[in-house]
């Protein structure tokens, strides 16, 4: 079996999301397309990634990030660290050859997405920008719908990514310090509302809207509003908030075509929405348990109705990118490569400059 | 038991549901305020008004609502006609001393609904604007929980109100016609948004949006979508539409709060899910069947869990306005007056008018 | 138009209830198959019998059933009473040709019903026991899907009826007496549990199960458990109870068959879930909101998605009686006569002989 | 770090649930009690054993379990393959001096299962019966709300395991051989239902109840159906079923007490129902996301809001063993023993018994 080698920078929150992807990767999607093995991982604490590396089996642990584009025992950079972090480590690592999973937001903002996209695309490896929600079965299934034309011409999309963390002054990590995070729930939500519009619905033509603060003294947004027309035709919403209280992580969306309708929501991620305009007497949406064998993702996994969990998504996510590296596919236009990445922060940095300019904003993504 | 004489205009959706409403206020909410009695019924179909009144028991049918205004038995106007028989029936109506309840929208566009507004309250004469909606007990629950301070601040409001009746080149009611209707989902559905957004959460400041026609040749819009900002600091989305495939009375709105959050759906017009931000360790928004004794407008109806349906908000909103009549309080804050039937449709024109302008909007009511 | 005079015995819920309906039928259902007209009305208590027939419109009252019987304009007995005053004014009332409805439990017990039912039947005039469910929009729709082959051969029917009044000591009501009530959750809530399941699944062959009293000294039974076989070779359970927290009114049932599966609970009795086993790979129940043009007894009501009330399930049942009466249909099979109301109690009752036996009771209906 | 030699009996799809938990307990409950090292596995054919062994990184693999027993460095022996090679392994392996866990059910009848228990506890090892919906985060929940008394005085327990795929003539699997299954429904799902009754809701006393085969020939039973009294006072209804089109993994419970209630449904483990009667006007069951910090087993997973999946109850499962094993806590009370298994047998086989005899059965545990 083929192998490659994995250097990660970020140890914490998605470190341990990508960390346990890698592993369960070698088993579950037997076989893998190649083998990924753990060699790296970086972060600046040193206590902190020393212990993760002995946690999740890498062979060592360093504070240095370029320790890990100076390896050349890997092949696969994955950048899951603060997005002050994702431009210079994933240039590097790419200009050393690696092949690049970056997080999102690619940049801190569109301009550097798209330095990183373009510097990264000069070196002719293999880029990903970890939008993971793509790799929702529910969220490919409805994608292989809306291509097979199961909805017809789509009329609408709406989207919302609501969560309700956000609504404590006391607050205070690297999300809510601008040059570390670059912004608030723009990069870190509207980015993936953004994406997965774009994945089932296409791009967007124009914006109006605005980002906004609620807390006195904070120097990210706490929540994007939007009304959004597509490059299809269609017209609806686009939102995203940390000040939706008792809503964890709802990341909702609905679209509705001539011929049906979707609807999805992030805190059911197994279940999908489907209503179809059959002319069946007994109309409306049913809840689709995504767990058959004929559904996305699902010959790994297991007997339909037990279900799997948000932590799996990453797991199909770097298979995908896997396979893409091992040639049985491109990364587009299942997964989001940097342009993606690029364009999902083009759209957001859009949004925001409708609030700030008072008119509605077209689209326009650099080539 | 004092009585009133009732003239009704129209007499197909909204008049079988206002005739229904007057019918059912004489038992159910017993002993009523002051009892109705049916006795002119007009519309512009000779045959179908005749069986009209025979049907609900109106003394008379005519096809000239001058004949209702001109009848000394009458002391409450009730107009139910389309859009374009809004302004000058009503008007007539209260300058003939009648009291006057008007569906929505009050006018085709805010100009028509101020000027109705301008010319009825010179008179001295009760009116109220028929937003049916202030009056599911849901939606009055709501209502009471916010002004008690349970949400604390409000953070957002999202409003959308979705049908899917609009989707076909063929249709052909007024409601499609300009100048009878005025608009299209945005006098017929966005009016209901605009008002409960009002109702619960305040007066929206600014405005950001667009109508849209999908239809080629329709003269109204299908589709309305806005980000919107609200005097008391929150922020969200408005949505209304006639396209969306599966949703057939989806009026879905949600509020979040410091506190609590509140989250509704018409289809289910019995359940509010209401959030509590407590502290207890099972965290989650509850599904209340709003049926219980203490709960608005209850004492009226069945044991707790044997819900009302649609028709049965007209029984609530009727009573109300007899109970102003009577001078058992006034017709505001819990019901809509004609001030708040221009307010709907002024936020409602301003949303067009941004799409116009391709600007930012501040809303301005005239006083 | 054809009249019946009405005479109603009980002025309390079920006397709301019905006379809501006769009242409402006369224009919902327009034209009316016959037209009811209130006639009297007979309670025990006079102050508030007498204020009955003024809220209701019925010309006079009674604190004596037997007027009613005497009075030649009734041409239609309504028995709301309590069930200790089904059998007796119910057979008078036939016995004087007059058409009878009687409230479910027919009997307060299964001997008790078969006697009424003989004796009623022996007349000649049309009769029909008012289990009201039957006549709710989904559960009509369920019994035409069945009907039409398209659950294929039933494997299940679990059914239960869910309240949560009844755990407080301090409770009295006739429904705690047993020589008014003749049980408790067995003839209030089991009876429609057994008149649905005999409904969509035909009749139980076999029982195993018993009646439970939770509160020391009470005298009716609290809650009743049931595993149950068919005679169409489905096995299921039933259950009715007092005492499930929380529950209000969830008279909840699913039914399983080859090709599909239908499930319901009255606390959102405009909804069906309807699963059909077609091979879509979109597979799941559908949530059906029951008020399309094209589902049962929706031609009288409004347009889809604007849901009715429990309340106006008593439209349907007594506009069918009405209907019966004018010769357009029988009582059976949409409704229940008399027989049906034995038969429920009958089951009822061999649940109870099966909890004193400890034996599988095999069901005996008695011809 | 301790660690402790794992030998698997079983490679399908328990032995991938198992061996993906034991992957998974290294990292993610970091740091775990005791590193388990997967040994040896052992399974009938050689091909699949090897390629399993491969897969999940077993040092070698076997078609002879006895080589497990006889394997020095194996410490814990996991028993996941078919029921009729539950008893002469496990009680080899304890014997041998292994701690042992076993799949569901213990043995193919409660008389095997009670030789299991007897056998392995004479040896002193630990032993746990593998019933991983205790593990459900939702589950334990349940079960420290009703140790701490919220629920009151239990009233009623519902539980019911609905699957869907067995309706099919031409199936043949191991599960349908008497000598290899024991059992049909019954082994395989009604004892998961009986575990949660009895963990949740203590020791039923009596059952009524019986099993039903479905297809002509088949010789194991297609569905059981019970009604239930418990130690308690609290009575309800039992069932497991393959027969249930539509409900794919569909393991609902409803429990009721005089405090609150509590519902639960397999198909969507992240969420927990909950009633509490605390007098609050917003009265209805909240859909409790469990996924907060301060709910069970979440320490060790992600964000609120970003759910587990069904293969993760097993890390939570064999997590509790191997603390149990090192001696941190006994199996009991969160985890089954061999005796909670012999129990749930017990009562399984009383149902049927009492569908033999029919007639009530006591159930009576041995010691």
């Amino acid at each position: 079996m083929a192998e490659i080698g994995v250097g990660m920078l970020g140890y914490a929150f998605m470190g341990k999301a990508h960390s346990n992807a890698f592993k369960k990767i070698r088993y579950i999607t037997w076989p893998p397309p190649i083998e990924p093995l753990l060699v790296g991982i970086a972060g600046r604490n040193e206590e902190a990634v020393g212990e993760a590396a002995l946690r999740y089996g890498f062979d060592y642990a360093t504070t240095d990030w370029r320790d890990l584009v100076a390896d050349e025992r890997i092949g696969l950079f994955d950048n899951g660290g603060p997005n002050s972090l994702h431009a210079e480590p994933t240039i590097a690592a790419a200009q050393a050859g690696k092949h690049v999973v970056c997080e999102k937001p690619l940049g801190r903002n569109a301009d550097e997405a798209y330095e990183i996209w373009q510097q990264v695309a000069a070196t002719g490896v293999k880029h990903m920008c970890a939008f993971n929600y793509r790799f929702v079965p529910a969220v490919r299934l409805a994608r292989e719908m809306i291509e097979a034309g199961e909805l017809g011409q789509v009329r609408h999309f709406r989207g919302r990514y609501l969560q309700d963390w956000g609504d404590d002054p006391s607050l205070d990590t690297w999300r809510f310090h601008p040059d570390e995070a670059g912004s608030g729930a723009l990069g870190d939500l509207m980015t993936h509302v953004v994406d997965l519009a774009r994945f089932l619905n296409g791009e967007p033509s124009t914006v109006f809207g605005f980002a906004r603060t609620f807390i006195p003294g904070r120097k990210v947004d706490d929540a994007v509003e939007a009304a959004v027309e597509f490059e299809n035709g269609s017209v609806g919403t686009l939102e995203a908030t940390r000040f939706a209280n008792g809503r964890r992580n709802a990341f909702q969306w609905e679209i509705n075509g001539t011929k049906g309708s979707l609807a999805f929501d992030m805190e059911r991620l197994n279940e999908l929405q489907v209503f179809r305009a059959d002319g069946d007497r007994a109309r409306g949406f049913k809840t689709v348990l995504v767990s058959e064998t004929t559904h996305p993702f699902w010959e790994w996994w297991w007997p339909p109705g037990h279900i799997i969990g948000w932590g799996d998504t990453f797991v199909h996510e770097l298979h995908h990118f896997l396979a893409a590296i091992a040639g049985e596919h491109d990364v587009r236009p299942y997964g989001a490569d940097f342009e993606d990445g690029y364009r999902a922060s083009e759209v957001c940095d859009t949004i925001v400059r409708s609030g700030e300019s008072g008119e509605r904003e077209t689209i326009t993504f650099r080539a």
